[in-house]
């Protein structure tokens, strides 16, 4: 019989995420191993458990999901996790990365966007870009090919971010600029996309502004707490249309992102040596539609 | 298929309770996410974690159960799971409080008691009634009918229950006597049950009292150290007959308890928007009997 | 239909061993209760929550393991759990005590060296015999009957080992020496099996030592990090002949402590009143070869 599927959740929270254990259920997960307030010195042996119980080839039935509300933790901890696999010896399993939902949300939104839309070709508009999730999404548009812009209140903040991705991806055709304030009119120009990725409860986009722009195809607020990052849309906006453009609201997008967040989870126990994080979770996505 | 059952059991001691988690399994739970040193800030994001992630007509297969040894501070997290479940919208699920079993083991009594005598003319003395059992066991009792000395060795602390119980229950007929110090001859006075809900190894009521009263059916003894609270009562007496009287001891109670707890946690997955507190699964344990 | 495995996992670490959780579930546990940091002034509660919430003839189905790094802390926590089972009421559950792997890891070593020899008749060296499985791998050996040399550098502590095992085997016959600070030359004399479990990454025993040895049959180096604890004995060798001796590196031990692990996890759900030591690990180890 084969041995049962076993996902060890490191969470950087003290508290394992619920949101993450349900979804990890219902992905078929049959015994889930949740730890809260991880640091990275604690990785070690968490990880050699994995690898050390298990047969080559049941390895696959081991994986590592890693989560929590603070993405930058996160990302330490996955580093740690790899540090301690061993895919040279065959001792390893894979491992994914979605802190603060992070990875399957960028993922859904910029989704979401190349379902009305080229993305080889569009322009887009990232506000709230220095955040994990803008800044996923932003990396994800630009190595689709299109012209990015990269907003932030702060243009060093946007300039950063920008140096960022044109390292992870040589060819990215990206420009930082100063935007999210409230006055988007000059960052929208000629954009096609705009995806709202900002701090909850602030308005980064007047609806005025929205309504003016004459390219635009595709608006994503992926805020869930009124006021709306984009003025006019609406938390359930699903592809809804709004002034000759396609609407997306947090909870619009929610429904590909949960679907996403399962499939990565159900992929992880079909190999032992893959990485998901935001690459790879969107090819996935993709996939999936 | 279906989506597996899932129980939420937030407690508020350091290490979640073994015997709520024992009790779940055995109540045909599928996973069980047991969090320790839970307190009110921390639950939120643990709700949320059930509301945000099934359909509707899956939530009733996610379900929250509050224990721990401290009653008040069960009864706070309670109030706060209420708090951030969003029935209005159909996001919920429903929730039951047993911290350190009180609400089973003041139903499992008072449904014990009925089996001999009918509660609703029935005069009945808690000795020990400022406990979270004997508080409950003394509502119950009160609004089935009967009349309802609540005791405390203080009679200030038995005012203010009284107090409490007249608010929670209008029609309700109670007196609070000082008693529970060992003399409880007058207390007992034309009572037909007596209840001690005291504190372990405390003895309430000598056994020439008891017998004394000749108005006397039921006496319930909840104290599992020993010395009884009721001189004379045996911590396995199961409806035994002492002196024309029918006599319960903790343990003789504790095979109910168990059964309404289970039914109980059962009950949880029958539908999203139950919350069983004291009368609730008092209503059940009537039910099974 | 029968209740579900339970078994109650308590581990002195702040986090359980995800190694110890993955054998657990790989030996069928169907519900496993993980708590981390155990102390034992906790136990009391997680204990009776094991013996207070099935009937007696479930009670096999619930079990308590504990593990962590601290072989000493571990011992703890094991004298702490039998304190509070009751068996004389048949209020009891099996338990199992692995901190560190020591036992099964010890019982696997005297094991494999009794493949190749009669322990009865053996003249055996253990180095590093004050550690947790030196000790171990001692104790078995004396009561296996044969001659044992209790080696630590400081022959003091080895005096200490070898009185202890006096007192718990009558008829050992063992003796203290200084050795496994790199010379073991005089150590070495008259033996047929050396056991190295220093610390590690400490070379105990040089080859020219160990080969110059006519008389030595087994090797086994317990060390998992280079350099061996017993020169030119490999990793992975099991039953690997070097030099005319049959030598065994830790993750070629491994292999039969994972059985013999899984064996006992098993074990402890075939009954209600079972306590698996040292003794009783290396007794069933015996049994599965």
């Amino acid at each position: 019989m084969d041995k049962p599927t076993v996902l060890l959740h490191l969470d950087t929270d003290p508290h394992p995420s619920v949101f993450d254990r349900v979804v990890a259920v219902d992905s078929g997960v049959q015994h889930l191993f949740s730890y809260g307030g991880v640091k990275p010195d604690a990785v070690m042996p968490l990880v050699h458990g994995c690898i050390f119980t298990r047969g080559k080839k049941d390895l696959m039935r081991t994986a590592v999901f890693v989560g929590g509300s603070d993405v930058a933790a996160g990302e330490t901890v996955l580093a740690e996790v790899r540090k301690h696999l061993m895919p040279m010896f065959g001792l390893s399993v894979s491992v994914m990365l979605d802190s603060n939902g992070a990875n399957t949300t960028a993922a859904a939104a910029v989704v979401a966007a190349g379902r009305h839309i080229d993305l080889s070709s569009a322009n887009s508009l990232v506000l709230g870009a220095t955040g994990p999730v803008g800044q996923r999404a932003a990396r994800l548009l630009a190595a689709a090919g299109g012209h990015v812009r990269i907003a932030s209140r702060q243009k060093e903040r946007a300039e950063a971010v920008a140096a960022g991705i044109r390292k992870q991806v040589p060819k990215a055709n990206v420009e930082a600029v100063a935007a999210g304030g409230g006055d988007a009119e000059d960052a929208l120009d000629e954009r096609n996309i705009v995806i709202a990725a900002g701090a909850p409860g602030v308005m980064m986009l007047p609806a005025k502004h929205r309504i003016a722009c004459d390219t635009l195809r595709v608006a994503i607020d992926l805020n869930g707490v009124p006021p709306a990052g984009i003025e006019g849309v609406e938390l359930n906006d699903q592809a809804t249309n709004r002034d000759d453009c396609w609407c997306y609201g947090a909870l619009g997008v929610g429904g590909t992102k949960m679907k996403i967040h399962k499939a990565a989870v159900k992929a992880l126990f079909t190999r032992s040596d893959a990485v998901f994080d935001i690459e790879q979770i969107y090819d996935l996505a993709k996939e999936i539609g």
